[in-house]
C-alpha cells in the first residue's frame, strides 16, 4: 500500500570550472495511486562519524568552517569513505587524520541514509580508550581545530542541537550504557 | 585561522518536466590558505520533526517510502515548512496532518542544518500528552502509515540507527529527563 515501483532513472552531472562535481539522479516511480512521481536524489558517498572517548571520558571534537551555514561548526570527527574502503578502516583513518587519536576498540553503532533524498549513508562509530598518538594529517584544503570537552558538556550541546553528530553521540552513549565491553 | 571569505555565489536551477525543481548554489570562498575554493550547496527549505508522546509514553511514528533508499522507512513525523510559517505552528500542523494527534505542550528542542552542504534546517520538537483527535490529512501524493510503539522499543531502534530522526528522539528524551514541565 506504501510501495513505489521504479520505472526510470536518469543521471545528471553538474560541473564547476574548478573540477567541482555534483551528481544527481532523477528517479521516476509509479506510486500507490498509480500515478507517476519523480524525485531528485543526490548521489553522495558514504561517510563515517565517530564518538571518540578517552579513558577519562573526554570527547574529541573538531571545529570546521561549513559552506551551508557559512559558520564554523562544532562536530564529531569523521569524513567520506575512500573508494571501496571498509567502514571500520575509514573510521580509524578519519579519527587518526582529524584528531591524531588511536583507539583499541572501535565499535560500529549503526548506519543511516543522510536524508530521504540521497544515496549516501553515514556510518556511526564509538571509539573507546582513545590516546593521542599522531599529529593531524589533513588534506591541503582542510582546515580544522581539535577541541576536547567533558562528556557531560557535550551531552548538553547535543541535547540542544548545538553540535553536528547528535545521532552518533547518543547512539554511542547508549552503547556505553548497555555493552559490557565498554566498562 | 579557520575562516573562509565568500567572494561569489551563483544559483543553478535544475528542472524536471513534471514541475520537479531543485536549486543549488555554487559558493566561492577564499580559504585560510588564501586559495579559492568552491562548494555546491543545496537550497532546501526548513522542516520540523516531532517526538510525539502519549500520556502512556507511547511514540507515534510514520512509515513512508523514501526515494533515496527506495525502501519504506520508519520515521518520526514531520515535514517541510510552508512559506513564512512559524516553526511551532508547523510542528503542530505536521503532527495533526501525519498522525491526527493534538498536543497541549509542544516544546522546541533545537535546530540544526541537515548537512554541511545545505541552506535548510531541521527544527526538532517534543510533543507531550498527545491525543488522537483528527483523521490524517495527507497530500494527494503522500502515502504513509502510522505506527505506535513503546518508548523503550523506539529507544532501541534509535540506538541502532533503525529509525529516521535519531537526533530529535534523543533530544526529546533528554528534555523529558531534565525539564520539570514534562513531569
Amino acid at each position: 500500500m506504501l510501495n513505489y515501483r521504479k520505472i526510470k532513472e536518469l543521471k545528471i552531472n553538474i560541473q564547476g570550472l574548478s573540477g567541482l562535481k555534483k551528481k544527481i539522479l532523477k528517479k521516476s516511480f509509479i506510486g500507490p495511486n498509480n500515478k507517476q512521481e519523480d524525485f531528485f536524489v543526490d548521489i553522495d558517498k558514504d561517510s563515517v562519524q565517530i564518538l571518540a572517548l578517552t579513558p577519562k571520558q573526554q570527547v574529541y571534537l573538531v571545529q570546521q568552517f561549513r559552506p551551508g551555514s557559512e559558520k564554523i561548526e562544532l562536530e564529531l570527527p569523521g569524513g567520506g569513505l575512500d573508494p571501496n574502503e571498509d567502514i571500520h578502516l575509514a573510521a580509524s583513518r578519519e579519527l587518526k587524520e582529524e584528531t591524531g587519536l588511536i583507539s583499541n576498540e572501535i565499535i560500529h553503532l549503526g548506519s543511516m541514509f543522510y536524508s530521504p533524498y540521497t544515496t549516501g549513508k553515514k556510518h556511526s562509530f564509538l571509539a573507546l580508550n582513545c590516546i593521542e598518538e599522531f599529529d593531524l594529517d589533513l588534506d591541503d584544503n582542510e582546515f580544522l581545530q581539535v577541541v576536547v570537552k567533558d562528556l557531560k558538556e557535550v551531552k548538553e550541546l547535543a541535547a540542544n542541537g548545538n553540535i553536528r553528530g547528535i545521532d552518533t553521540f547518543f547512539m554511542g552513549l547508549e552503547k556505553i550504557k548497555t555493552d559490557p565491553r565498554t566498562f
